[in-house]
């Protein structure tokens, strides 16, 4: 196939290919070189595929895998005993070379692993990272990570991720001097850990980095940093928690069948679309940065338009030779 | 005085006396056996005390205090040098007993540092804990701590706090075997840290408590749990990013001069009246808790309604003796 090809588990996420199989028609409309290559369980997936006419479509490739990561699966045992699983064929596309960038809703750590092992870090990079595009008020996004790929790090991965970010923001948001913060309980010097005052104190050093100190939780949304690096727990936490108080908050705003309410649906669509862009999860999916291709994770309840959305980001990391971006991104920095 | 009598630091927070004398008038409104004893620099404040009427009142006394702990301060520094600040002295009052509570906006981590020195924990417990009811789709809101009064937690500490909690929301709020959960990324038993496994695996031992298992970010403030245990790192982190989120979506809303904005302005005051009591900042303050006395913290930008809020709070808990509250609910559970 010729253009950008990416690798989709049809099995991951909360609805699997029932919200997968649609995903791939409406993914190729948006981009005419885009193609696609489907893993799943044939027998699961068949009846879907040919219902959505996407089994004689010369963009779409189909191929079996017999085997499931299930959600709740140990990433180390999915490693080991799940190589015929549509995740671990997805991703091993990419690292055959048969496509471009990879794409799942499915367990994030075994996802994780996999690619780790298959994909191998971009040189110079000690641990990959999940990153995702917040809403914020930058015009940009705030550019936020790790999400969970690394629960712990110490101060020489979150430099690493705080250079990742930079060089994204940068090359991929086209952000100019990007400012980089580090995450913490207070923006004063004397707060945080210990790791987190080495890992500031090491920023400081880079010169080709426009590091502004620490931001605090409410900076994530506001226009204090461009990119907003912290450890994967405390990423994890803040950005579910996030998710969770807009959904509260969305719930409120529509889901009332009182009269009152009926009186406002036709304000309630101006509402919804002066703040459905903040939804910390709505529109794009997690890039899993530092190695060696594009793997993007969409959220486990992701339903079809979320899906579509994950496929459009690595068709566009793809294109835009994300991984490279950041391998010369990390070249011109130590040469800064 | 008779009553109940309330310490209040009126030098802390960002806008300091300006927001925190009016603040005392507007409190004594509220309860008619709530005493005040206000603690700040003379020739800052007695200019406003005068203008409110509030030197001749018999429900007030002012007492001057010579020096301020500024909010960038270091704790340790605060501790040892500032034993005439507003701040200490209105905890002092009730190390002394001239009030049963104390109430500051003023540097967070100076306040912890001085209450524990001053106030010290109740018997059993090791570590104060910094804790919120938020707002979230349980009648009563959820109980999260802790908001950062110690950084780092291993497992006894996060089992205090469950306890704590557990004790506070059903004494204080008085939920009916309320659910315990702990915070991690994600809720399957093989996720997070060591301590947080092993707290776990002691919290299930436990049998006067309900513990449910680990909970993640988004069911803070769903209907998931009625009390979610953290360490102060993850805690402030969660806390302040909800509230940056809130301020965004409500700036969204309601910070627009457009022509739509106006065609929206009725409109505007019903969704916020949907959407304020979700405000994870708004309407409280954190309490720290586990000590022989009631301190409760305002945020550092609280204007004078939040500073009523906090000072509302405050005397609610010293009417509800809420420290012997955890005293008897921690030998309660013992005793389960």
């Amino acid at each position: 196939m010729e253009g950008i090809t990416v690798a989709l588990d049809l099995m991951g996420g909360d609805f699997g290919p029932r919200m997968s199989v649609p995903a791939i028609k409406q993914a190729l409309t948006f981009y005419s070189d885009l193609n696609i290559i489907a893993y799943g369980r044939e027998h699961e997936v068949i009846g879907l595929l040919r219902s959505e006419n996407l089994t004689d479509n010369s963009r779409v490739e189909f191929i079996n895998a017999a085997d499931v990561v299930y959600n709740d699966e140990n990433p180390i045992s999915a490693l080991r005993h799940k190589r015929q699983s549509s995740l671990w064929k997805a991703i091993e596309a990419v690292s055959n070379h048969k496509a471009m960038g990879a794409v799942s809703a499915g367990n994030t750590g075994a996802m994780v692993a996999i690619a780790n092992h298959l994909l191998g870090n971009i040189s110079g990079i000690h641990r990959s990272a999940l990153v995702k595009v917040l809403p914020s008020l930058n015009k940009n996004g705030t550019v936020f990570l790790d999400l969970g790929a690394n629960l712990h790090c110490d101060q020489e991965v979150l430099c690493q991720f705080a250079i990742m970010g930079s060089v994204l923001a940068s090359e991929h948001l086209k952000i100019d001097n990007p400012r980089v913060a580090i995450l913490n309980v207070g923006r004063e010097n004397c707060k945080g850990s210990e790791v987190l005052q080495k890992a500031s104190e090491l920023l400081k050093q880079y010169k080709g980095i426009n590091y502004i100190g620490y931001a605090e939780g409410n900076d994530i949304f506001s226009d204090y940093a461009d990119v907003v690096v912290t450890d994967g727990f405390s990423g994890n936490i803040a950005l579910k928690t996030a998710e969770g108080l807009y959904r509260v908050i969305e719930k409120k705003i529509y889901g009332n069948s009182s009269l009152l309410h009926k009186i406002l649906i036709p304000l309630k669509n101006i509402v919804k679309s002066r703040i459905t862009h903040m939804q910390p999860d709505g529109f794009n999916g997690s890039s899993l940065i530092g190695l060696n291709g594009v793997v993007v994770k969409s959220h486990g309840a992701a339903d079809t338009s979320a899906l579509v959305n994950a496929m459009a980001q690595a068709y566009r990391e793809c294109k835009n030779q994300m991984p490279r971006q950041i391998a010369d991104g990390l070249v011109n920095l130590k040469g800064a």
